[in-house]
C-alpha cells in the first residue's frame, strides 16, 4: 500500500491503484494537506509514499470524474495564489521608474508647445527662462503684465493677447506643473520602497541610479547575482555589443557614469572609478538581497577617501 | 525742389540734396507722417516727390548722424509693430491643433503605463474596460474594492496592494483625467475661434477636420486660394508623392476621409464623395476669407440629398 498526496487531498492506494482510503482537503492552503498526510501516516504505520515508477496508478485514479474537476480547480487556485504573491517591490519599482521616464518625455513635449505658444505673446520670457519647470510655474502663476515687470521686459515684440487667448496657454502651464509635482512624488515613493527593500543600494547609488540598475537587472535577486563587471556596464549594452561585433573600443561604464563619484573623477580615472563603484554596488545588492547589514555608509567613506587621495597625488605631480 | 518722406518725417530737398526744410515726426504712426507731408505740400505749391533716379540724394542726407539713429529706431519700432499684429486666429488655431495632437500622444503613453501598473493588482479591469478615458476615470474615482463590485470581478489573479502602493497609481489616473479635460477645453476653444474666423468651415467640416485643413494649408488665406482638388488631398502628401515618383495609384482623399459624408459613402463612391465635399469646403474657405454669407448649411443639405439619392439608386439596382 502506498500514500499519495496532491493539491486536493491524501490517498491510500493498494498495489492495483484502487483507493482504500481518501481524505479530501477543503482549502488550498498547503499546510492543511500536510495535516491530512500526517493523520494517514499515523493510521497506516510505516506506509511508503508512492514511488515514481508507480505514479501511473495515481494518474489513473485522478482521471475519475469525482476528482478531476476538484483537481483542476485546486490547481488553478494555487496558480492564482502564486501569481498574486509574485508581485513584489521589484515590480513596483519597475513601474515607478518607467512612469518617471515617461513623465520626463511628456513634460518635454508639452513644454516645447508651451514655449512656442506663449512665444506669440511674450517671446522674451522664453529666452530669459531656459529651465522648463520654472517657465511653466511662471506662466501658470503670473499674468502677462506681472511677468513683464518681474523679468524687466520693457518692450516686447509679442502680440498683445486678450484674456480668452491667454487662458488656454495658462492651463497648459498648470498641467505641466502638476506633471512635475507627480514626478517628485514618484521619486519620493521610490525612496520609500528602496528604504525597506534595498537600503544599501539606496544609500550608495541614490534613488534614480539605484532603481534604474535594479530595473535593468530585472530585480534585486538578479542584480545580486551579477558580477560587478556587468553592473559596471549596465546601460551600455549598445556600446558593448558594438565592441563585440566590430571590435570598437569597449565601454568603460553604463549608467553609473551619472553617479557623482564617477562624475567628479578626472577623465583618465573615470574607468577605474566606475570599476570601484561597481564593486561596492555589487556588494550592496548582495547585502540587500540576503538581508545583511547596512554597510553602504562605510563603502561610501572608502570611495570618498580614495578619490581624495587621487586628487592629492594629482596635485603633488603638478 | 523735391519732397521726400520716410518713417522719421518729411523733407524738402534742393537739386543738390541739401535739406531746405524738415518736419520730424514724434510717433511711429503712419498717419502722423501723412499730416506732415500734407502741410509741406500746402506750403510748397506743386512740389514734386523725389523721383526714383534721384533717391541717392535722400540716402546721402539720411547718412547724417542727426537722422541715422532716429531712422534705425523708427524702423525697428515699425517692424516690431508689424510683428505684433502678424499674430492672428490662424496662429492660435495652429497652436491649439498641435496641442491637441500632443495631448493625444501623451494620454496614450500614460494610459498604457496605467494599464500595466494597475494590472498588477486588478488585471481583469483593464480587459473589461478598453476605453482609455473611461479606465482612467474609474481608477481615479473608485477604490479597488468598489471596482471589483462595480465590474462584478469576483476573483482576481492580481496582487492585493496596500494603500500606499495604490496611491501613486490613482494619482497617475487623476493626471490622465485632467489631460482629457484639457483636450476637451481646447476643442471648445477651437470652436470659439472658428465661429468668428471661419463659420462656414466650422459648420461644414467640423472643428477637428476644419482646423486641421487650415493648419495644413498654413492659414485661411492660403486655404481660400487652393484649388478644391488640392483640398481634397490635403494630408495625403506622402501617397501623392509616391504616386508621382513611382506611378503607384493616386490617392483619392486626404484627411477629409474622416468626414462623416465620406465615411458613410459606399466604398466605390468614396472618391466621388471626397471630390464633392472638397468642392464645397473650398467654397466655404473663400466665403470665410472674403467675409461672405453663411452658406454652409445649404451646402450641407445639398450633400445630404446627394448621398440620400445614391442610397436609393443602390437599393433600386438590387
Amino acid at each position: 500500500m502506498y500514500l499519495f498526496s496532491n493539491s486536493i487531498g491524501s490517498f491510500i492506494l493498494d498495489e492495483n491503484g484502487t483507493c482504500v482510503e481518501e481524505m479530501l482537503t477543503t482549502t488550498t492552503h498547503p499546510q492543511a494537506n500536510d495535516a491530512l498526510t500526517n493523520t494517514l501516516q499515523r493510521k497506516y504505520k510505516n506506509i511508503q509514499t508512492l514511488p515514481k515508477n508507480k505514479l501511473h496508478l495515481a494518474l489513473t485514479l485522478m482521471r475519475d470524474k469525482k476528482y478531476l474537476t476538484a483537481l483542476r480547480n485546486a490547481n488553478r487556485a494555487l496558480t492564482n495564489d502564486a501569481l498574486r504573491h509574485s508581485v513584489g517591490p521589484d515590480n513596483l519599482m519597475t513601474q515607478t521608474v518607467s512612469a518617471i521616464e515617461e513623465i520626463d518625455k511628456v513634460t518635454n513635449l508639452l513644454t516645447k508647445r508651451l514655449r512656442e505658444w506663449y512665444g506669440l505673446t511674450l517671446p522674451e520670457l522664453g529666452e530669459l527662462v531656459t529651465d522648463h519647470a520654472h517657465l511653466a510655474t511662471l506662466i501658470a502663476q503670473h499674468s502677462r503684465n506681472e511677468l513683464q515687470t518681474l523679468k524687466k521686459i520693457d518692450q516686447t515684440i509679442g502680440s498683445p493677447f486678450i484674456e480668452t487667448d491667454l487662458t488656454p496657454i495658462r492651463e497648459l502651464a498648470t498641467q505641466i506643473n502638476s506633471l512635475y509635482t507627480l514626478r517628485q512624488e514618484y521619486e519620493n515613493y521610490l525612496k520609500t520602497i528602496m528604504k525597506t527593500h534595498c537600503p544599501n543600494m539606496l544609500e550608495l547609488a541614490g534613488a534614480t541610479i539605484g532603481a534604474k540598475l535594479l530595473v535593468m537587472a530585472k530585480g534585486l535577486k538578479n542584480l545580486a547575482l551579477l558580477p560587478s563587471s556587468t553592473i559596471q556596464l549596465l546601460g551600455a549594452e549598445k556600446a558593448l555589443f558594438r565592441h563585440i561585433a566590430t571590435g570598437a573600443r569597449s565601454p568603460k561604464y553604463g549608467i553609473i557614469i551619472n553617479h557623482p563619484y564617477v562624475q567628479n573623477s578626472l577623465k583618465q580615472n573615470k574607468g577605474k572609478a566606475a570599476r570601484l563603484l561597481a564593486d561596492k554596488l555589487s556588494l550592496c545588492a548582495r547585502l540587500d538581497y540576503f538581508k545583511g547589514e547596512f554597510k553602504a555608509p562605510s563603502y561610501k567613506k572608502e570611495l570618498d577617501e580614495k578619490s581624495e587621495k587621487e586628487k592629492t597625488q594629482k596635485l603633488s605631480h603638478e
